[in-house]
């Protein structure tokens, strides 16, 4: 049986997450998945698409598969994770992509959902940013995605405190574009998708790409570069990493010692 | 008769577009005029600018006039044509612009309204993107205005739905320094121009130039530019855009296919 | 007599500015005593640090001491004087920092506040940016903190007329992450540190400098920035700034005339 | 009959140019059929590409096909044309290309064989860069090939005098990695070839697209890159620019104005 | 008494150094002279500008006139100094600039000349960069001309050395375009300006710029750029640099301490 | 006994490799030493550096320990490696760093003398690059470095081929500021190095710090940065990687597949 369910009417393509026995986690299945779920509603011209969890679903998407996590002395966060490559999907793809979020969105998928051109919330969403929970070094491609939408202030706190925001604070953040009642959300999206759809695909397509382009143009020299991969590993090589990974899937809280 | 109406007291200089029978539609003689008459208040040692529609304007400005795009198959957001060179005037010019705004601003006026330093806007103001609609390639920089008042996921709403934003959302996205009620916007705007011209024009006039070169400072290489050209330039030899122009003109919706 | 009081309780650091008799200015003084204490903070294992004016201040700091600033034809913002100093302490710290304010913030402190990592504001706080009133070209660095917290308008506003923003508009144009009742801020912000103690302080540290690298990636040629440099030196080479810091020994307005 | 020749022997793909009738100008025929034998080259398992004309050529290639430039009023550069594909092909591709040269190299050809990773010539062989002469405005990325290699002073008394550099000129410019007698061409540049294959290719194809990306990072902002885009436009829109085409077309000097 | 002589022929300027008696010291008056020279060769339609010495010249020009040197505390190298406009004159005029270089070229003198676009020397000519003999910290753009034209090696040997360069070697280093016999000078130079002069004005002027922009593509962030000035200032606030101008003015060699 | 020999005299430093057994080869424990020389050297106020090898060594330095390379699946070229951690030493030290080079220099070596300032070499003097022989993914900063002084297509042929380069290739190249007689090394070297002690080491030291900072500033975006450093990790988890220094140590060529 398949982890997602995939649909496309009047140009409006959607993928549900149908994984609600691990909370929507972004296992490579589930990220393979989309992938070809993206492919087919591409070649059947789909103009938007809608990605959501399945109608009440408590959690949006509970984010990275933990158990799918390299060795310890291995990035956490590599380039071809199955993680960074659905960012990359979704943020590359031609068409806009709707994040429509019903319950908590956590770690990864905040990044997912943030890598999503436009997020529409019901009442009971909320967005919590956890790899300091665990002792993860976050990368800098996810991190600027965080600054890029809610500023660096805001974006701090989520990392720092890895506490919940609510859906009335991700409003207030501009994290999400529209804050709707849980029983009119699907009505509200599917409408706000609509009106895409009879715009020229072709000028969306451009701009999209173009503000892809511009919001990633933080250009940052070779060896400061070199430098941030210098402390990111002494992180993932740090006791407190492997306890951080240890104490998630005993399923009990960290004893962190900054070594 | 003039296309605008100029003032200066108290240091305090108004422009004011007086071409309502074209919904103050940013034409070539229109932005030549704005031009002059800015040359003139900074002639006359201006302080702070005020940029309006006439009092109790349905629209402030229509944004481009669709019949002064060059033909098909040419660029229609080059470089010297008349929307953008008003925009770099009013983002170099030394001494602050506030926009003050009644009405409708749509398309390139809201790029204009942007490139302002200060937005004072009534209730019955409202913010419509609408290339997309008319199937226009976006440019580089304007896009760039966008992201850097809003946010991505705003920006990109405006852009992909084609829209208007009520004042209120306008107001909560940032765009609105203030939103004022429709009776107090005069007095509201030029009491806050006046604090203005209490303070030092030559420490202004700096901190405006700074601001201005790091809200720009996203450098992209030569490489990844002339592919954003690339791709904008399929956009307007395409089959769509001039159905976009051809509707556009003919008052009718365009019939886009993605060619 | 101290000018600052310190304080290490649970791994959260704090450091209450002791000098209201000169309203918590920025002296070298002061500086050299906030970097001493953060260094001993560092040493004894803080995970986090609070910065605050005693309790009940009405001004939280009053930001740079203008006796000290150089000569005319010297740059009132150097890499090396205090205040430059102490925002790069701040930021480079690898603890997050968080600033609990209480009462007015101006100046260079706006500077200060915004380098901290999270803003709680209680309701009688508020900010004011200075420098257009005394005739100082701002720096560089200086501006792209504003512009990243608060976007170009806000911070536009704040440097052009001078007047404080009061605690519910910092709210609204992001700047505060929490706005409190007076009589919770202790508790609220205590709360939030106690949060960040049980998280990953190798994540947090790394997560920081990366957010600290991104904020500032907005590079600039060399040669833009040598104009830049050369618009600030005939601002502070101008008699308008000689008459905009003799005004302020004075206690009376300024009478700028743009020479 | 075919344009080019396609040989793969010991692991060392050749292409050699068969176009002599049109002195293997790059016609959109010629950079297809390249294409096509990169593409089969590299499902072979070739780990070096050696780029060459026919044995004893005059020219080895004369560059852009100028009866296939677009109509007045375009860019004569577009990022998709012929040539700036042929490029990029070549740069991306993860084998080293040799060009091997024999003859002369004009205009465009300069830049295919500048976006070789190494160069190879006979003592016949010369260089000569002729946009100025027909009145084209270059492109910028194809500019920054010729400052990679010979710095800013060569490349400015290239594109300016738009003559010819002896083949001893460009071994002292630092163009050619080597300048061998004519009869010790095929030996030396295959010897060399040779020993690139016995080295590990996946660390060869990293280190290339290391240097490709290196070496076009040099970022411009946004409203430089189309400021730039806008001179172009003037000189492809201008008088000189047709008396150029038309001119070469005929066979004669042009006549040019500076309009 | 004019201290240039200025010459148009065929569309070709020539402007002559006629101030042996200071050996064609780079003063505010040569300066402003050369500038309006360059002006009316524009006007009068000057396709190529040679800039050269007084015919058997021993200096071609002793660069900064020191006594025009700002107080100490000041930077000696501003954005608005006679040498540094001098040089943006000259690498942002649109026609190709053509250096002809007999005797010693010194200091400031050698940024002017690499400011030009081709460079041809007598077998006389050679060229030393001085600051580091006066104690003067260069500036950014000006050490980023030497590199683009040398490389970063010999452009150290240069700076920290201080002693001159043959000609030969220049040649070698890839300063020279050319390096001709002393009684073919002229004669060679005026041909190849000639030759500039058939080409494509237009077609020249915008590759000019792009190269210039290009040149001067290697941004860095402002907090870099801050430090640099702040390094700078240490510098000219130095003991020793009192003392290496003091040694200057008195023809005696310096005595330099490091503080 | 010590792997290294220091000297100090007329404030010129000297640091002899001393370790001919494992020909000079730059292990952690060579490393250290040469960073605690410095230091002393540093201290002991000497003004610059020469970096030799014993007289008459048929190596300069054999480069990188292999024995010390990190387990498969690590990056062999990280942040905080003594190779990596011995390259910003030199380039980072205020003072002038001359290569004093006698005999080959080999892999990681080649790095060492083109992060010194001049580099003076003797006629039996060689380079050469042998990543690609073992498999090894370089590092980009590494890579940046060779950019800087030869130029893209030397750079290519270096890495591509890993056949050493002659001394007069170097000295061709660009690579060696002088190439001398065996006999007059030390003498020509010595010279050149009292030269630069008479100099303002004030002056020296922040022109060192921008050449430094103008040759890195090369930025790229974290986008891409990820991307290239995954590519990297493909290569260092290769079947190849594990071949190449499986055949080094055994002392055999690799036979390298591409996977
Ligand atoms: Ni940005
Ligand atoms: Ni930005
Ligand atoms: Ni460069």
């Amino acid at each position: 049986m398949s982890l997602i369910l995939t649909q496309l009417q009047d140009q409006i393509g959607t993928i549900t997450f149908n994984y609600a026995q691990r909370r929507n986690i972004l296992s490579k299945a589930l990220v393979d998945e989309i992938i070809q779920a993206i492919d087919a509603l591409q070649k059947s011209k789909a103009r938007v698409l809608i990605l959501r969890a399945e109608k009440g679903a408590k959690v949006w998407s509970a984010g990275h598969d933990v158990r799918e996590l390299p060795l310890p002395g291995r990035d956490p966060l590599a380039y071809h994770d199955p993680l960074l490559t659905i960012l990359r999907t979704v943020q590359s793809l031609s068409m806009p992509v709707i994040a429509m979020i019903e319950g908590g969105v956590w770690g990864g998928a905040c990044d997912l959902a943030l890598s999503c051109d436009i997020l529409i919330g019901a009442r009971n969403c909320s967005f919590c940013m956890t790899p300091a929970k665990i002792g993860v070094p976050y990368n800098v491609t996810g991190i600027l995605h965080f600054i890029n939408i809610m500023g660096v202030n805001i974006a701090k706190e989520m990392f720092f405190t890895a506490q919940p925001l609510s859906s009335d604070q991700a409003r207030k953040a501009g994290i999400l574009n529209h804050l709707v009642e849980d029983e009119q959300l699907e009505e509200f999206t599917y409408d706000l998708a609509a009106k895409i759809t009879h715009n020229s695909p072709l000028s969306i397509a451009v701009i999209k790409e173009q503000i892809r382009l511009l919001a990633s143009a933080h250009p940052m020299s070779p060896h400061t570069f070199e430098r941030v991969q210098g402390l990111r590993r002494m992180v993932y090589d740090s006791k407190d990493y492997a306890e951080g990974i240890k104490a998630f899937m005993e399923k009990r809280s960290p004893n962190f010692t900054g070594e």
